[in-house]
């Protein structure tokens, strides 16, 4: 149960980073759109069948050196049924992989409303006798504003499937403190939600430390995330904002523990686009980014002593 | 732009209330079922089949009497993306029949992303040099814990493509309170929402007193829904908790204005599930739901001494 899974991924790559897979179609090479706009149609589902070919040959170059990679729903929305049909696909795909799927998602709702998202994202739909897993993921990114009814709905997944779920709880944006810094008798809005996902946890305590109720906080407040990282002793962080929203690798040191575990650093536009950032041959586009996650591994583990262990 | 669409469709039907469409596979009639799993096979595809079928007898029953519908995403992502394609098709005949459609995705997320469901539900895909409405939902419900950033990507869609959303406020579950409820310098979170969204819709006032970004209250706090209409008068508010979760017509009064205006009651279960609680012949479903509806359009407006109007 919980991230023991993910964290055992981590230890065999020595590497806590997960590939954002948000792709948008100016980032995918030419020949790759042009070929299936010709055979799928100039359309949803041509720009569909694009990100799939795109996506797969993303994984193929990551999967051993990367332990997890993260697809945005909202990048695969855009394309209606087609891009939710990719998403799938991609999802199916990494797992085959071997690779540790977090749908983010940012899912939020109540009772069994809450519980269709478990079911979609984490779960297995029934239709008559038969349970069919929707998009299989292993963990799912949500929003804890309603409480503890939307959020509870999650933890029977979390034991019984081996899934995790990362709550938002510091965000990487520049507005996060609108209503994340708001002070509640002296202590801001974002340790409530904090002290929320510790105690969340407790229903889904994993084997290595860490609940299967994790929490979003963001590189670019590096204070917080160390604030965070000792308030929270229990919970696994899902670090946004490294590279192109302005985190470098010193602001997320905050976030691991003294083992080099307890978080996992994501990128997105820095693998997706680094073949157009380097220059290279558009073919080339899969190498660029297993270069790119090489990189990223090497600039954060160069603070670990003593490397990732359990 | 905003909410004077939906606002014109209250008036003309006499009706503040809006059909939750949260398709669980036994509220079903069991002839559309077997039909369904007969033709497309006893699946993920043959139960999205079936919720399309019967999605579009509702609309048919209601499409006169009931202003809006609103689908809820969870229910549809369960089963796949054979359910986005039932949602995408649901939302379609939905518009053909002249029903404002308010998707309720909760969506949530910081600048390029937020767009990215800004343009999958409101807005249009870009495909070279086409556009195509990936989902073409007339408003989208949204949370806002992200602050501004979340919320500033939608702006533009509701401006320029005549839409709206709802931001979640004060919802309508037991816990809500948990984080909600805390004082900030002596005010309520949902309070400090409910400025944040008076202000953002600043940006996107309409021409009937309302702005395009909504607020989600519930009717299961009806003090607090008295207080927030008060405190926000351009806010137009979605009201959930009406009926199966406890909320009675007095209960939302306090959500309307003078007019009448102002809100728009939810019931999902309700309507729904109208012919399993009436114990009528299965095929009756529909016209079950339309008495439903009805019933509940007469329970609130008896509330109202001059109907609503402009």
């Amino acid at each position: 149960m919980s991230f023991d899974r993910l964290i055992h991924k981590i230890v065999e790559t020595q590497n806590p980073t997960v590939a954002g897979l948000d792709p948008k179609l100016e980032y995918i090479p030419n020949y790759i759109l042009e070929k299936n706009f010709k055979e799928y149609g100039c359309n949803l589902r041509g720009a569909s069948r694009a990100i799939l070919e795109y996506n797969e040959a993303l994984i193929d170059a990551l999967c051993d050196i990367v332990p997890a990679v993260k697809p945005q729903c909202a990048y695969y929305e855009m394309f209606s049924y087609y891009g939710m049909k990719t998403l799938c696909k991609t999802i199916e795909y990494t797992k085959s992989k071997g690779m540790y799927v977090i749908i983010d998602g940012k899912r939020n709702d109540i009772g069994t409303t809450m519980e269709a998202y478990a079911v979609a994202h984490l779960g297995a739909t029934k239709v008559l006798d038969d349970e069919m897993e929707a998009f299989g993921g292993d963990a799912l990114t949500v929003n804890g504003y309603l409480g503890t009814d939307g959020i509870a709905p999650l933890i029977p997944y979390c034991n019984e499937r081996d899934k995790g779920i990362f709550v938002l709880c510091k965000t990487s944006n520049k507005s996060s403190g609108e209503l994340q810094d708001k002070l509640v008798d002296g202590k801001p809005v974002y340790r409530i939600m904090g002290d929320m996902c510790e105690n969340w946890g407790k229903a889904a305590m994993g084997s290595l430390g860490y609940s299967a109720v994790g929490a979003v906080v963001g590189a670019t407040y590096p204070e917080q995330l160390a604030e965070l990282r000792s308030a929270m002793p229990h919970t696994f962080f899902l670090v946004p904002g490294y590279g192109a929203q302005g985190g470098g690798a010193k602001d997320v040191m905050g976030a691991f523990d003294a083992k080099g575990l307890g978080a996992i650093v994501n990128s997105s536009r820095g693998i997706l686009c680094a073949w157009q950032k380097e220059g290279c041959d558009e073919r080339d586009f899969a190498q660029a980014a297993r270069r790119e996650a090489l990189r990223m591994k090497q600039d954060i583990t160069q603070h670990f002593e003593n490397g990732i262990h359990l």
